[in-house]
């Protein structure tokens, strides 16, 4: 079973029935394959006699979105693996736990998470989820301080850099995220009801410009091992856990743009209430529930960070009096217009958002639509003015009203 | 003589012999090491038959600067073989030829110069090269260019990146230029007769606050690859010819980087005039020879970096109405700031220059100190405002009243 070649459910169980320590001998093993085939094998393994399940999940050669098919290294499971080992170092209640990683087969076994849902799905059901803030403020100061320049001898962090680059997957985002949206694509998917807006976009020359500049940060700042792909349907979760998962893009990019990207799904989701919620009390009021959900986002990833740098930060020019507003201010800015890229995207792009799509009545699937990208494209035509993140509450608050 | 180590002389000599095509067969050769120890072994090989020559640069396994000795990595031999060669494919009169490279040996066979002189003293001597602005704008927009993501294709960049991490050359650099000139550090060489002034800068908290956000560029913005270390003793002259030479603190960087390192030390050479110009309407007249070519490199390099954007780059987005402007605007404020922080490392920090050092005359020393420190102070300040070359220009000869 060395050389790579997708599993079958049969391989899948003999596979997990040969790691050590975690099933009894001579067990059943069941596996249901839970994958949705695009781009990983998902092979969902339990143990009826005892209930213990473990996931093994299996890189795919390819990749397909909406019935396009293209060729994606295997590498990145390795990135993904390795990646997930360095956040569990730092935060380990907040992401899977990795048994092993086989680069042969481009195969990790982790941790099961069933018993928790996909936030994306628990959003659209109102859910509320009272840890969430918090989890991912410590998730996001901690994984991105300890990997930077501030967190980690500087010398180290160049080393590690290069164990992350990660050419495909980048691709990918520099697409979909930051060209396609913003031209006539093919690639783009454009509910005919919002083509008016859409087109008006492709004009607007101060967002192009920040559009172009976004990209470039992403392109050049390399500043921390980002997880790179932060959406809710990346991460677990339950009332009292969060469980970030799938960094399979991850490499050394701007910090804003994994803040950014958890943010502007929870702005989706404020957008998309106008669907999701049977009447307008119950609807500010959610909306009401996600915008502190984000502010506390931000104040506690702001006051985490800035904690971690106070206490741990042993280089003499990190403490020059002035730097680290200055540097906070500008991550503030990035989180502003990376969170309006990964907006606009989800709106009319490639891959979008069962947010928005799911909605059934095309009236308020148009308005939440019409919405996001109002929020979105503020966001990104206003980030280097961004100097509080009550600025971007009000963005959100104004573009619904 | 595969495994490692500092090669004698007869090894080079039978090493030449051994390179084929490049002697004749039962040849006599001549070695002359002609390095300074500090860093590599240098061999100056020649037939006296036929007064071919060339260069054995065989880097060492430490450094060492004003008597202080630290192991350095080898792998920076090979950096430097690979940097010449990529600048050989972009600009091949303006680099040495390398004839081949031998990675166990950490060992470069090159092109001799020795018809060239270093350029700090052809300054030093007042000498002038008509063609050097234009060559060194040449070279550094097609290397710059080329090598950044608006020039190459932007997933190969990354793979390139990674094949240029260079940790402890760029240590180096983030001491001696970004940290210890800004403090009362032992690696500091303080004149005494300057240290009022070195003082001042410890206490200037805009001063400090700049220096810090250069060097958080310097470790995280990968935007080209750099030379490094593109003073103008890396730089092998004659009125006819330019050829840039040591690229071994080469890396993925800010471009600024290496413009600001140029024209910094051509200011302190401007500086310096104060202890080599005889009478000062000759000190004027070469100033403003050095002022007009700091110019020249600048527009040239402006005009010549923006016609192969134009011309060159495919990518939609890189063609956005006024990012252009932007990009350049950001780069000249770049090149403004790592100026600045290149000419203050060489007044008091541990790597001097020759162009002050060797003024004998201590108060013409001690103005050119403090000429220096002033430009290099005010660029710093100022670099984030800049707006045209004029500007600096301004801020030297404002220093030099």
């Amino acid at each position: 079973m060395t050389a790579y070649h997708p599993l079958t459910e049969e391989e899948a169980i003999l596979y997990a029935k040969g790691i050590p320590d975690l099933f009894q001998s001579d067990t059943k093993l069941v596996s249901r394959e839970i994958g949705d085939g695009n781009l990983n094998l998902v092979f969902h393994i339990t143990e009826p006699d005892s209930g213990k399940s473990i996931i093994l999940k299996q890189a795919l050669p390819y990749a397909k979105v909406v019935g396009e098919s293209w060729p994606l290294t295997l590498d990145r499971a390795r990135i993904e693996s390795e990646t997930l080992k360095i956040e569990a170092a730092l935060c380990p209640h907040l992401v899977p736990h990795v048994h092993l990683f086989d680069s042969d087969l481009a195969l990790t076994v982790m941790q099961d998470l069933s018993d928790h849902v996909i936030m994306r799905q628990g959003l659209i059901e109102r859910n509320r989820y009272p840890l969430f803030a918090a989890d991912i403020a410590h998730f996001l100061a901690h994984t991105l301080y300890y990997t930077s320049d501030l967190g980690m001898n500087q010398q180290q962090k160049k080393i590690q850099l290069g164990r992350f680059i990660n050419p495909e997957l980048c691709k990918i985002t520099e697409d979909l995220i930051f060209d396609d949206p913003y031209h006539d694509s093919s690639n783009n998917n454009i509910d005919p009801r919002i083509r008016d807006t859409v087109e008006q976009l492709w004009q607007d020359s101060d967002l192009l410009l920040e559009v172009a500049v976004l990209r470039e940060k992403f392109l050049t700042h390399a500043q921390a091992l980002l997880h790179g792909d932060l959406h809710t349907g990346s991460i677990f979760i339950r009332p009292d856990s969060t469980k970030v998962i799938d960094p399979e893009f991850a490499y050394y990019g701007p910090m804003g743009f994994d803040i950014g990207a958890i943010i502007a799904n929870l702005l989706l989701n404020f957008a998309a209430q106008e669907g999701w919620s049977p009447d307008e009390t119950e609807r500010e009021d959610y909306r009401g529930y996600l915008l502190e959900t984000i502010k506390e986002i931000w104040t506690t990833f702001d006051r985490e960070f800035r904690a971690l740098w106070n206490e741990h930060s042993t280089d003499r020019v990190f403490h020059t009096p002035g730097y680290q507003d200055l540097y906070m201010q500008n991550l503030l800015q990035d989180t502003f217009g990376f969170a309006g890229a990964k907006m606009v995207r989800r709106v009319h792009g490639l891959a979008q958002v069962a947010d928005i799509n799911k909605i059934e009545e095309p009236a308020a699937r148009e308005r939440a639509q019409r919405i996001a990208l109002a929020i979105g494209a503020s966001l990104i035509r206003f980030n280097r003015q961004a100097s509080s993140i009550d600025d971007l509450i009000d963005i959100a608050v104004k573009s619904a009203q």
